[in-house]
């Protein structure tokens, strides 16, 4: 089945101590619906500017992503630029540039208002409301947020809540949004916010899932360097939602699964600068390191 | 077989917002032995005090611990204070009086000197090479330490590290002595230190071994309330090797089952004041919880 994702389309100019990389194609939208694209059709709603490079397009579409829903606006696109410290940890901004992201409102093409799994990647909330306002019914709703949103349109994440199957934050949101450090205790809260599925996630220790089967902890995988962690929580859940999306049955049949292979494509995301590594996995290499994460955590 | 434990034997005071909790039984081979003692027969070398109660000898010895090793001195046991804050995750030492450990010099029976096992809790690294020198052929040893010992015995405990089949130490430790915040490149410089399996752990996030058969993500068991989680990571090493001890054939048969152990009767301790929670708890509820650890993280 399809996947609907919507969130951010960007270009990212990300420094290192190592190398400066100017324009990478970046954005929540762009890391999700890539790492979706290895299961199955992916329609992705978005925006981008003149200057949105044509090979990015191209890029898009080899990787089999629907984009009747992509904008094209007159001006810029979305520009991030970012500095990583020596130990890959810490980030800092460095200028953010809204470009025809400021006055973007997704509108969905007729034929994507029936896709049964949305995806609301990482933007504001009053955007991730307006898309949903346009879906007929969907079977499985999920969305993603960041910090941002918590301290700058709380109210409205708050109702996005109501109406979402899956929740996925890391751990520090998740803290800021329910007050709790223990992570049962703020799993209860948000639940209770309305996601029937809430997922934390905590980088290289991995993610844990809250559901009607209780948890599940699922493991990261272990990587011997790490160049660039941009988009790793995107690339997550975009592969978990197009896993999700291709397997047949219950949701809560797969969502392990799903978890565990969005876990695997986060860990190729964080191998290459922007979408450089994850662009050139093959489905192949995706499996053979689903069954080597499997092996490392047998006991 | 027989597992030894040599390590502190202290009172812990520990404060925390709700609760003050004088004179606990405390101490990396209190913890790691009762813990042991769950998987078979433990030999305890350490000192105390003519001021410690009758009453913790009895409850080491309703856990079968073996008592022939732990020397009674005149002067004071050795006393810890400590209090947590609010979120249980910062402890900050309010007393430190070593009393009779000041002098500690271990002994062992003779008896104790062809046991198999031999686990070096967390002491000064001199102590800990003393206890070796006077073992004969120690099919595997084990070592655990703290960060002070990094800073003031760093040349004592380099020399331990080549005497050592396992070497246990967490996440802040290792990033100390390696200068490595990547873990795949922490284990790769403490393997060529000497020990051929090393664990690293990370408190909630579970933890890591590395050996010949590669890498092993151990979870954690996540807890809905930390009571207290002092001597946690002792627990976790005692469990792990009782159950070496206790198991036939190659040690990496059987190493990530024993760490899961490990990982259970931590989760325990930190339920409940010093060895409050652990003394109480049956060989069965362990099983149950290393049962549910499993089904945590099936996928």
């Amino acid at each position: 089945m399809n996947v609907l994702i919507v969130g951010s389309t960007a270009l990212d100019s990300i420094k290192t101590p190592g190398a400066e990389n100017p324009r990478l194609l970046g954005g929540s939208a762009s890391h999700a619906s890539v790492a979706a694209s290895f299961f199955g059709p992916v329609q992705m709603v978005g925006v981008v500017g003149g200057d949105f490079p044509a090979r990015y397009l191209q890029l898009y579409a080899r990787h089999g992503i629907d984009l009747a829903g992509l904008q094209r606006a007159p001006g810029k696109t979305f520009h991030w630029s970012g500095e990583y410290e020596e130990n890959m940890n810490n980030r800092r901004t460095l200028r953010t540039e809204l470009g025809v992201f400021e006055k973007f409102t997704p509108e969905l093409p007729r034929a994507y208002q029936d896709t049964p799994f949305v995806l609301l990647a990482n933007i504001a909330p009053g955007l991730q409301h307006h898309v949903l306002d346009q879906m007929r019914r969907p079977r499985f709703v999920a969305a993603d947020t960041m910090d941002l949103w918590l301290k700058v349109a709380l109210p409205d994440l708050l109702r996005l809540l109501k109406r979402l199957d899956l929740f996925v934050l890391n751990d520090s949101e998740a803290q800021q949004l329910t007050g709790e450090e223990n992570m049962a205790s703020a799993f209860r809260k948000m639940h209770r916010l309305g996601p029937k599925y809430v997922i934390i996630k905590k980088g290289s220790h991995g993610s844990v899932l809250s559901g009607p089967r209780g948890l599940f902890l699922c493991p990261a995988y272990p990587l011997s360097k790490v160049v660039d962690p941009t988009g790793a929580g995107d690339s997550f859940v975009g592969a978990l939602m197009g896993c999700l999306a291709a397997a047949r049955g219950p949701v809560d049949k797969h969502i392990r699964r799903a978890m565990t292979y969005g876990s695997v494509v986060a860990s190729f995301c964080c191998e290459g600068f922007g979408l450089k590594r994850t662009t050139r996995v093959s489905r192949r290499q995706i499996e053979d390191r689903l069954r080597e994460l499997e092996a490392l955590t047998r006991f």
